[in-house]
């Protein structure tokens, strides 16, 4: 469907038909008195248009009211989920019009229990239309999911997806594969003897991010593949207590010498940059995830040796879309929508920023 | 500009207003009789939709018609410069309704007087409103640029851009920081101490490529600022005789066996890398340009170690549409519009295809 052409006004085939617009939309309707010479001209010009009936908004003319509910972890302003919340409210200002409302709940991606009781209190309220979810709580998400099942309510995955939910769609990475990805990097600069400081973040409760721990099993696949011959060394950090992390990175460092390139799973690797960059140690290669601004200014120094970016405010601008495409529109989603998985490296950065979403 | 709502049909609003068109018709031009209750009706909510008159349409109705020109290379199915003309092609079909026109005439891209040929007979026949430049020639399109200033056509470049001229806008990568790249992916591999083969393929005429030359100061510059020790040696191929390629490379890697990295600086890549999958020169690792069928193929494989992008199909679209959009909405583009370098290696590589303009 050509999208432009689709979109022509009745006013304006009536200025080309040089008809009023009232002949128009009788010819449309199919109602009341047009002479068959304007018939003609209006109707080829509805060809030539390609006019079709604006299904937006006649669902709009019908009153009828969508409430969604998108729940993403909450965040300061430049981390990474900011970029997931600002594709959700491009997508529902475009939508508004439409009656569509889109309430956004926030959790605390470092504490699954917060989730748990957003989940717990979402069905109290106001009836609920469709549901964005972020699945970081894969057993979590899953019980969400039968909830969701039950009521026949819609729901789409980003971040990253999880196998056997009746998801309506999903939009994110391979997550597997971005990890996969980070350990060719990582092995192009340090080759396969040297050692490998893997980082994480401190969780309350049992899980772990169900993203972080497939990039994970992506990145020791490519090193078992390939013939990684050094260790592998692990270490959990503080996400706001630099000071914590300066003594726990000052000892693993000191205790192992070998230590050449270093990895974490999720966006924070602007905390292992800083203790780079404040302790000087160039020779150590690390490679992260996300384009948040503390990673990116750590790139273009030279600190963080390449960083994977997946499109996050088109995964929720993508999700609310599609909730609003088959609530309204009647249309279906592929299942699967895989983003690109971006390499950015000091000298392509600035081009991938100029031209976001 | 929200553009969907500014899309809203004066049918939806009188559907929404619960009046006839023609009321909605007279309130908009401020003409005709119309009750005060429906006039309040009526302006609500084409505030709330951000009705904008359609510059687009009223152009239409004036009846003024454009004709641009694109001059590109000519291709073979699955070649570069296919994708930069299907990008003109979906701009062309979603501004044809405009009664915007586009020619396009092709020219050999490795003989430069068949671009002169064109350029000789452009002003003989039609009427031209804009015109879209492949810049790949640099005097005779600085040539060009100075016939189409004094007659006051606007024009636009694409692939590579051209300092001093009065382009309206170009579209495409910063050549050089291309060139920078592919020398950081290649000595990534190899390292800084083995040779490099740079290869070319034969022209007619004495200008090389603008953006060929742009890329092989950035590759040089890279190796430069970097250490590289090895030596550079230069081969030049046939587009179309595999048998004389053959020869000249078998000659070539058997008289320098230090040479452990490749580089070709347009979308020929495929020349090489058939060569050293043919002959199992695995241990040669080669960085290319262009995502066209027959890199893409050998990145898959991993003969091809690594592919910069530059979303051709974007810059031709993105060309036609800010002609169209200078002359009809009288909108002037960003002179500069650098698309991103995209770095495709084997593992990222399906994903990027999925998600193409």
């Amino acid at each position: 469907m050509n999208k432009e052409s689709s979109n022509i006004r009745i006013i304006d085939i009536a200025e080309m038909a040089g008809v009023s617009v009232g002949t128009v939309d009788r010819v449309i309707h199919n109602r009341g008195r047009v002479s068959e010479e304007n018939e003609k001209k209006v109707k080829a010009i509805l060809e030539k248009a390609n006019y079709q009936p604006n299904l937006m908004a006649r669902s709009l003319a019908s009153k009828k009211q969508y409430h969604f509910i998108a729940i993403t972890p909450s965040f300061e302003p430049g981390e990474y989920w900011e970029a997931i919340s600002e594709g959700i409210d491009k997508a529902a200002s475009e939508t508004e019009l439409y009656n569509i409302n889109v309430t956004k709940l926030f959790f605390d991606q470092y504490d699954n229990s917060t989730f748990d009781v957003i989940v717990r209190n979402l069905f109290d309220k106001e009836e609920i239309d469709g549901v964005l979810i972020a699945t970081l709580f894969t057993d979590s998400v899953s019980r969400l999911s039968r909830m969701l099942d039950i009521r026949n309510i819609p729901y789409v995955y980003v971040d990253s997806n999880i196998a056997g939910e009746h998801q309506l769609a999903y939009f994110g990475t391979e997550s597997f594969d971005a990890g996969f990805i980070a350990a060719k990097l990582l092995t192009s600069q340090i080759g396969n003897q040297p050692d490998i400081l893997i980082s994480r973040i401190i969780h309350n409760g049992k899980n772990d991010s169900n993203q972080g721990r497939n990039r994970k099993e992506g990145f020791l696949q490519y090193l078992n593949e390939n013939g990684f011959g050094g260790k592998l060394h692990e270490v959990e950090l503080k996400i706001a207590d630099s000071e914590y992390n300066f003594a726990k990175l000052d000892k693993i460092f000191y205790d192992n010498p070998r230590i050449e390139g270093a990895v974490i799973f999720n966006s924070t690797c602007y905390i292992l940059g800083n203790y780079l960059k404040e302790r000087e140690l160039k020779n150590i290669k690390l490679v992260g995830y996300d384009l948040i601004d503390k990673n990116t200014e750590l790139l273009s120094e030279g600190v963080i040796t390449a960083l994977i970016a997946q499109r996050p405010e088109q995964q929720g601008y993508n999700g609310i879309k599609s909730l609003c495409n088959h609530l309204v529109l009647k249309q279906n989603p592929e299942k699967v929508n895989l983003m690109p998985i971006d390499i950015l490296i000091k000298e392509n950065l600035k081009y991938y920023l100029n031209n976001k979403l």
